[in-house]
């Protein structure tokens, strides 16, 4: 009897230190991809402060909102923002039903990989290729040709799928939001069609929970009687500058209390979050880092940061330094 | 020992018939005040079949969507739209900021409780007072009236608050589709700012899981350097009709795979949903009931059913009869 009640309280301690250990390793570190400094701890301490139940800041779990910018915040936008890559791969595809695209601008310069001169077109050029390859087909459609895009495209330089090229420390952010109760948003400038059918498998972001930029849809049914939603080419909402506070009111309906932004485009939605009451915190992934991804700010034509960057130094919103607080960027290969 | 271990016995057995019939309880009937009948079977063998795992309709979590209409599906939509209701008395207490309304129609008509006069303004005239109602002040302000309204506003014949001109039956539907891992969705023609302050509390539906007409909202910068959303006299969206299926793209980006209605405005929906792969379940509210609610469809100005009853007579839709599928209509008095 001794012996088995000695056994039983070996195990038992046995059993306890086993536990205590698992709750050490899952409270150490929720943020293993960031360096220890001012940043991760802004993050870590404003979650404590709005879930702990003493805390006189405590948010409700459904008040807690949280917006995530995609492009440059989520996942690179270098060399130039990923849809555009889509919309060229698009263009290529399809050109054989467009003769006429060899001997017409845009197409012809994006055809013979000439991105210069298809960047002269300017915005009107740009309007016209996103057009003609995100219009004239089923929703349904759209999303299988998204879907199987992301899924052999490559980045130029990184030579990966676009898809791997999100940024690791910022997965680790939502997935700690996420286990502390929030609701991670993303409020893109990007289009909504374009990242649903990928978000929920690379970012456990479900579409429903992904704002954008949009085009007008229109219900038909087809010859076969079949109801069908087919994509138009007219322009329904921008969700960009100050089209971010207005998106996040239209699809959400309540302000986020944490926000990450990485441009200029950010910083309307960036002054709604840190204008609602209690406690809010905004911060700036600010691309510092042309050794692992790169650098760049107020002279930069995508993911310009200049206004931006004035208003966090002017009201001391964090900026998160990809050099300097991130120990990697990218997960590792696959 | 054996008498502690027949007591033993015995409180096991006794903690088991306790543990079965709480079971029982639980599952004799998630729907008490549906009369049963092949519609109520309809609603429980569906849920049935997409959430059983051996079912080869079975349907994972995040792909388990419900919509439902709002007016006429889930509360009261007559003598006129309870939006219209309280624009109506948004007028009158706008009023004396309005002078010139005294002599000006609609509003003259309105303010002296001549609806008949009012009515015959039209759309236009309809459209004169939603924007003189729901525009022009910040989109905080506009929610905290409509809470203020729901608070005091009554019925003209039912002497409640319009909140509780729910239909209990349908607030029993969407606790049994939560219960069984459906988010469940408004997909109204409604305002969606007039809905968002008080569905959470009264269906249990948070704000983000509310889909309804906008209107387009502007961000400022106040004079004191607070950011801020302002209502503007612009339509942005109109989620009627054909509009439905669009609104579901754009807010939820997935097809539901059970929707309810109540009128032609909801006719694409139910196309929409019913067309998708898989299990699909559509239903009209039919207002059969002129004792206890209403008794209208095809010739109705207001949820007018015409198109949408042949359709689902030929579809083989079922209809949910309000006089023979619901023991109670509304919620008991609070």
């Amino acid at each position: 009897m001794r012996t088995s009640f000695a056994l039983g309280r070996a195990f038992g301690a046995l059993l306890a230190l086993l536990l205590m250990a698992a709750g050490a390793e899952a409270q150490t570190d929720p943020l293993p991809s960031w360096n220890n400094g001012a940043t991760k701890q802004a993050i870590v301490h404003f979650v404590e402060r709005v879930t702990s139940q003493a805390s006189p800041d405590f948010v409700p779990v459904p008040e807690r909102i949280a917006a995530f910018d995609n492009d440059g915040t989520l996942w690179c936008e270098q060399p130039f923002y990923f849809q555009l890559a889509f919309a060229f791969d698009r263009i290529k595809a399809l050109a054989p039903q467009h003769p006429e695209w060899k001997t017409t601008q845009p197409y012809q310069a994006l055809l013979e990989g000439d991105l210069k001169t298809a960047a002269s077109a300017g915005e009107k050029g740009l309007l016209e290729i996103i057009t003609a390859t995100h219009s004239g087909m089923t929703t349904d459609e759209f999303a299988s040709t998204v879907r199987d895009w992301t899924e052999t495209a490559r980045h130029p330089r990184f030579r990966r799928r676009y898809t791997e090229l999100v940024y690791q420390p910022m997965l680790e952010v939502m997935q700690y939001l996420r286990a502390n109760g929030f609701k991670t948003y993303i409020v893109s400038g990007g289009g909504i069609d374009f990242m649903r059918p990928w978000t929920e498998r690379v970012y456990g972001i479900p579409p429903e929970q992904v704002v954008g930029s949009s085009g007008v849809t229109e219900f038909r049914i087809d010859k076969d009687g079949k109801p069908e939603l087919v994509k138009l080419p007219k322009v329904q909402f921008v969700d960009d500058g100050p089209g971010k506070p207005s998106g996040i009111h239209t699809y959400i309906g309540r302000r986020p209390i944490i926000a990450f932004g990485n441009s200029d485009g950010d910083l309307q939605m960036l002054q709604y979050v840190a204008a609602g009451p209690g406690a809010r915190l905004v911060l700036y992934v600010h691309h510092d880092d042309a050794e692992r991804e790169y650098a760049y700010d107020r002279a930069s034509q995508i993911g310009k940061l200049d206004k931006g960057l004035d208003e966090a130094n002017a009201k001391g919103w964090p900026l998160i330094s990809m050099k300097n607080d991130w120990k990697v960027v990218f997960p590792s290969a696959q």
